[in-house]
C-alpha cells in the first residue's frame, strides 16, 4: 500500500474510504473517536487506518489531514464578476492549507445531460462543500445533510435556514450607509429601486434606507421605493418612472451595480446629467464600478471574504470542531467615488 | 476491494494508481496497452486492474473512464467575468461527461503560503489539465510535461508553444470586422488602441485594423495606433491624446472593453457625445458591455467555447485519441450596439 505517497491527508482518507467501502466523513469520524459509527465499521477503518499510518488524532491538528483534499464550491450559475470573486475567496482559504477547489453549477444542471449537483457530490465523495445555492427545496437540504460531510451556505441575499452553517453579508447597514451618504450630500428627495421583495436582503436593504431617512426627520414615500429583479429591464423602467415624476427624486440608491447603470441609462435617456442632477449609488462594488463614467460610487458586498469565511468554517466541521459561530455576516462598505455629489440647486 | 463501488472512472483508476504507486497516466497507458511503461509496473498495475475489475480497452470508449474524475482548471488570475466565462465553458462541457473541476488560481500564489500550482497538480495526480497561464517559462513547462497528464492551453492572448494543445481566439479577423464595420459606417479617421505590443493578440488586431483600412483605400497613420496594456488608465491617457489631436479620430477600435470604457471617459472629459461626436469599438464582450450607456459594440471573444474546446482535447488525449487539430483558434464575433454610428458631417 503506497496511499501515503500521495502525502497525509484528505487523499489518503479518500483512499480509505474507498477501500472501506465507506463514506470520507465515516472514515474521520473513526478518525476522531466519535460515537456514531457502527462497531464493524469503525473495526475495518481502524485496521485501513493503521495500514496507512494514522494514529488516532483529535482536535485543531486534525484539520491538517485535509491537505491535499478537495471541497465542493457550488454556485447557482457561474455568471459574471459575482461567482468568481466568491471563488477566488474560497480558492485561496483553501490553497492556503494545501486543499483544492472543485467548481461546479448547479442552476444549469436542470434538463441538461449532466448529473444533478447533489448526485456529483454523493459520487465523488468530496470532504466537504461550499454552497451558493439560493432556495434549496426541503429534499435538496436532507439529501445535502444525507452526504455526511461539512458543509456551509453563502447567501448575501437569502435567509439562512435554521441551524445550518451560513454566510451572508451586512444588508440593513449598506442600505443605512449609502443613504445616510446621500442625505449628507444634502438630498431630501432619494428613491430607492430593491431586488425582488421576498428576498431578506432586498426587505433589509429597504428598511436601512428608512432608517437613514428616519434619523433625518426626512419623511417615508412609498412612490419612491421600487422593487425590482437587481437586473436591467426592470430597474431601467423603474428608474424612468421615478425620474419622471412631478417631483422627481435627486438621488436614487439602486439594490446592484447593474442596476445602477440602468439608472444611468435612464437619466441620459431624460438628458439628466449624473451627478450633476442626480446622484446614483449602487451595491456590490463589481470590477466594472470604477470602470463607468461617472465612476460609480456603491456599497461593497464582500464576497471573496465571504467565501473564505465558508471555507474557514467547514476546515473547523471537517476537523471534528465546531466554529465560533453558525451564523455569519461579514460587513458591507461604503464606496465613495464620482457618481454622488450634492443635490442641484433648486 | 470496493473501489468500483465509486463507479467505473478516473476515480478507481487513481485508486489504483495511488496503490501501485504510480500515476494515473501510467495506469491509462497500462490500460489502453501503450508501450512506454516499464513491464514491471505494467504488471503490478495489470493486477490491480484486474482486481478492480478491468478489462483492457482502448479507443473511444475509453473517455468515459474517465466519468467521476476531476481535470484542473489553473487561471493565471482568478478575476474579472473573463475568468469566470473560461470556468463555465470548462466545466459544462466535463459535467456533460461526469466529470468535474478543480479550480485554482496560479499567479496569486507566488510570494503566499500556498503551493505552487504545479506542486498542487502534481500532488493531487489529477487526470488532466485546462491552463489559462501566459508566459510560462521552460522550467514549468518541463514540470508540466513530467506530470505525465494530458492538458490543453488557452491563450486568446499569446503564442501558443511549439507541439502544445491550445486554443485561441481568432485576433486578426476581429481586428479586421471591427475596423470593417467603422470603414461601412463611413468613417475615414479610426485610430485603435491596443493591448500590450509584445502580445501577439495585440498585433494580430492592429494588423487587422490596418488591412481593413488597406482594402479601403484608406492611409494608415501611426500616429492614430497606441499601444497599452489592456487596462484603464493607459487607455485613459492615450484616448485623451488621440481626441486632442488637431486632426482628431471619428473612432477608436479599443483592445478590450476596459479600454473602451476609458475611452468613454475621455469623450466626457472633452465634452464628446458617444456615438454623435465618435464611435467606439470593445474587444472581448463582458457582460458590462450592455449595461454602460450607450451600449458597447464590441468584438466577441469566445471565452466559454474555447474552454469546451480545451475540455474537449483533454478528454480526447485522455482517452488515448488525439484531436483532430492541435491547435484550434475559436472564431471571434463582431456585435453591434449603439456606440457606433456614422461620424458627424464636417
Amino acid at each position: 500500500m503506497s496511499g501515503t505517497e500521495e502525502g497525509p491527508g484528505g487523499r489518503t482518507l479518500a483512499v480509505i474510504a474507498a477501500e472501506a467501502g465507506v463514506s470520507v466523513s465515516t472514515v474521520s469520524k473513526v478518525l476522531h473517536n466519535r460515537s456514531d459509527v457502527a462497531a464493524r465499521t469503525r473495526a475495518k477503518v481502524q485496521r485501513l487506518l493503521a495500514q496507512h499510518g494514522y494514529p488516532g488524532r483529535s482536535g485543531p491538528a486534525a484539520t491538517a489531514l485535509a491537505a491535499g483534499g478537495l471541497i465542493d464550491f457550488v454556485v447557482n450559475e457561474l455568471d459574471g464578476a459575482w461567482a468568481v470573486e466568491l471563488i477566488r475567496g474560497a480558492e485561496e482559504a483553501l490553497d492556503a492549507v494545501g486543499m483544492g477547489l472543485v467548481v461546479s453549477a448547479a442552476h444549469s444542471r436542470q434538463g441538461r445531460q449532466g448529473r444533478r449537483w447533489l448526485d456529483s457530490l454523493a459520487a465523488r465523495r468530496t470532504l466537504g462543500a461550499i454552497l451558493v445555492v439560493p432556495e434549496l427545496d426541503q429534499d435538496e437540504h436532507r439529501e445535502l445533510r444525507g452526504l455526511g460531510i461539512p458543509f456551509a451556505l453563502i447567501s448575501p441575499a437569502d435567509e439562512p435556514p435554521e441551524g445550518v452553517p451560513w454566510v451572508g453579508a451586512t444588508n440593513w447597514p449598506g442600505g443605512l450607509a449609502a443613504t445616510r451618504h446621500l442625505v449628507r450630500l444634502g438630498h431630501r428627495r432619494i428613491a430607492v429601486i430593491g431586488g425582488p421583495p421576498h428576498r431578506l436582503a432586498s426587505r433589509a436593504r429597504v428598511d436601512g434606507y428608512r432608517s437613514a431617512l428616519e434619523e433625518a426627520g426626512l419623511p417615508y414615500d412609498p412612490a419612491l421605493v421600487r422593487y425590482g429583479d437587481f437586473t436591467n429591464e426592470p430597474a431601467h423602467r423603474h428608474a424612468l418612472d421615478l425620474l419622471r415624476l412631478p417631483d422627481r427624486p435627486t438621488a436614487v440608491f439602486a439594490g446592484s451595480d447593474q442596476q445602477a447603470l440602468s439608472t444611468y441609462r435612464a437619466a441620459a435617456t431624460l438628458g439628466l446629467r449624473i451627478p450633476a442632477d442626480l446622484s446614483v449609488v449602487g451595491f456590490d462594488d463589481l470590477p466594472f464600478a470604477e470602470w463607468v463614467t461617472p465612476r460609480l460610487t456603491t456599497v461593497r458586498t464582500p464576497l471573496a471574504e465571504m467565501a473564505a469565511v465558508a471555507a474557514g468554517m467547514v476546515l473547523q466541521l471537517l476537523g471534528g470542531s465546531r466554529p465560533p459561530s453558525l451564523r455569519v455576516e461579514v460587513a458591507s462598505e461604503l464606496v465613495v467615488r464620482d457618481s454622488s455629489a450634492p443635490p442641484p440647486a433648486s
